[in-house]
């Protein structure tokens, strides 16, 4: 048996690759096999992380794992699915088996944390490369698209922003601070917290839902286009950590909550008499802006005037 | 909008990613959605080509994209299932527009001959990878799995062996050869076919297959572990090419059909009244041996003796 099949096999005794609901066979065969309930439909995504681009190498296998998983199923929260399984296409330039447990234990951690079973994918040899493909369910027809947005709904997300693309300086150990700033904002960084269960709580209220990873700016431009409406986005709305702020200083902190990317937290749009509701039952809504119509992402002050020029920095977030 | 956004929306507008059966929602959004009808379960698969590794770098991108969705599609075939769609990740180094065209070109090819619809995937910067994940459906209960040989059946494969893997040394340019010889073993290298229309054959009467991708023996190995019965191999029933004969000839030629590898033929078990039914419409089934009690596989000549060792070359393909 060569060292790969020996992986496999590690895998498919992992925790996270033991009985899950929907799940009708596993790993070890030629396909696993998925049951679907009658009335619901099948979400699936697929991440790709590439060791020196999307993430630093050498790094740590745990919080690699777990950070993978959480990219990966932060697009079932997106679509308001409800997690299911996940399979992992891992490449590797050597066997090493303390690596491998310490990978695996953050992947378990994270499967368990979303209710994913890991029920297949493939262990070959090259460069460190890590392709997630994660699958969940959703009722017919409910699922949270981009392309719903209307002129007059409110412009939502579900956190704090530019927490993860603060932590970056930290992450490449370029610059250091006491554990009140750094905790929070690595914590950002490595264990990004996917919104499953407040993207199910949008189904049939939010008219359009993506997961920030481009940067608020940039994914708003994707329901600006998608939906062919405009988006205003409020500055002084968009939500900023006191970790952060303290870290970088009100501007910075303000251009990486809006285009700093990673933070993996819920942008959406919601009709204004769906927004009670919600906040009564405690989900973490934050409203920054407003669907009008028209094209693009208009950034605007607190007394209504267009700085989106300015403040666009480096990315192209048009349509 | 990067470089990488373009190829994505340059698969979008491909003809694999339009319109398939079962497909709600393709690429472009968080997720991808598919509908399963009521009855059926979802099969899936994935599978890693990492340059270097499992295809020449450079090699030719129209081949490479036909070949790689070929070998992902053949294990919907050795679990009976109907292609419905599949997901690409693709990592590379640089952005070549001829390379990309021609790839997507073989891709499209295979995926329209396979009826496997383009639903989403990621393209990322990094070593030459590509990750396939390929999805079929199947009634419920009929997947064709490995663990159900039982003692008494035939063991079968749906075709001849050896081709591809005694086509590597004109793949690798190490030999040449005419037409008559190189032609149909690259062609069985580059294009295999994956046969999904035997597998939709064998639902319900085939008791256990797979498809050969690592040999013949190693993978007779993985059904008798799966379904814990023997497997006795019989040499001289082995279908092999007039044309690998003629390159390698006969005992390199044996050697290539039991562990060389790269098939993407069937391997299956069926109880023999299955047989004339399957031989009358026309199925190309080839007896090669039987199921047994016991463990693991062994090869025999043509007077029942048993020559597995001296064959067995350098690969363990027990359990």
């Amino acid at each position: 048996m060569g060292e790969f099949e020996l992986i496999r096999n590690f895998f498919a005794a992992a925790p996270c690759a033991q009985g899950g609901e929907g799940v009708a066979l596993g790993i070890g065969d030629d396909c696993a096999l998925l049951d679907v309930p009658h009335g619901e439909q099948l979400a699936i995504s697929t991440d790709t992380l590439v060791a020196g681009v999307h993430f630093a190498d050498p790094c740590d296998p745990f919080l690699l794992g777990q950070r993978s998983l959480a990219v990966a199923a932060s697009d079932l929260a997106a679509m308001g699915a409800t997690p299911l399984a996940f399979t992992l296409a891992l490449t590797l330039p050597t066997v090493q088996a303390d690596w491998l447990q310490a990978f695996a234990r953050g992947l378990n951690v994270m499967a368990q944390h979303c209710g994913l079973q890991l029920i297949g994918g493939d262990t070959t040899r090259g460069p460190l490369c890590l392709t997630l493909t994660v699958f969940g369910r959703v009722p017919t027809g409910q699922a949270l698209k981009r392309s719903g947005a209307r002129p007059g709904d409110l412009l939502c997300v579900g956190g704090e922003l530019g927490n993860a693309a603060g932590a970056l300086p930290l992450v490449l150990s370029q610059r250091t601070a006491g554990p009140l700033i750094s905790e929070p904002l690595l914590a950002h960084y490595w264990s990004p917290q996917p919104q499953l269960a407040l993207g199910q709580a949008l189904r049939g209220k939010a008219t359009s839902a993506l997961d920030i990873s481009d940067g608020l700016l940039a994914d708003c431009g994707h329901i600006a286009a998608a939906s062919q409406v405009g988006l205003v986005v409020e500055l002084d709305r968009v939500p900023i950590s006191l970790a952060l702020e303290e870290f970088l200083g009100d501007s910075a902190a303000q251009q990486a909550a809006l285009s700093g990317g990673d933070d993996y937290v819920l942008a959406f749009t919601l009709p204004a008499l769906e927004l009670p509701t919600l906040l009564a039952d405690g989900w973490p809504i934050h409203v920054i802006g407003r669907v009008v119509e028209g094209q693009g992402v208009q950034l605007v002050d607190d007394i209504g005037q267009d700085i989106t020029a300015p403040v666009r920095g480096y990315q192209h977030f048009g349509v």
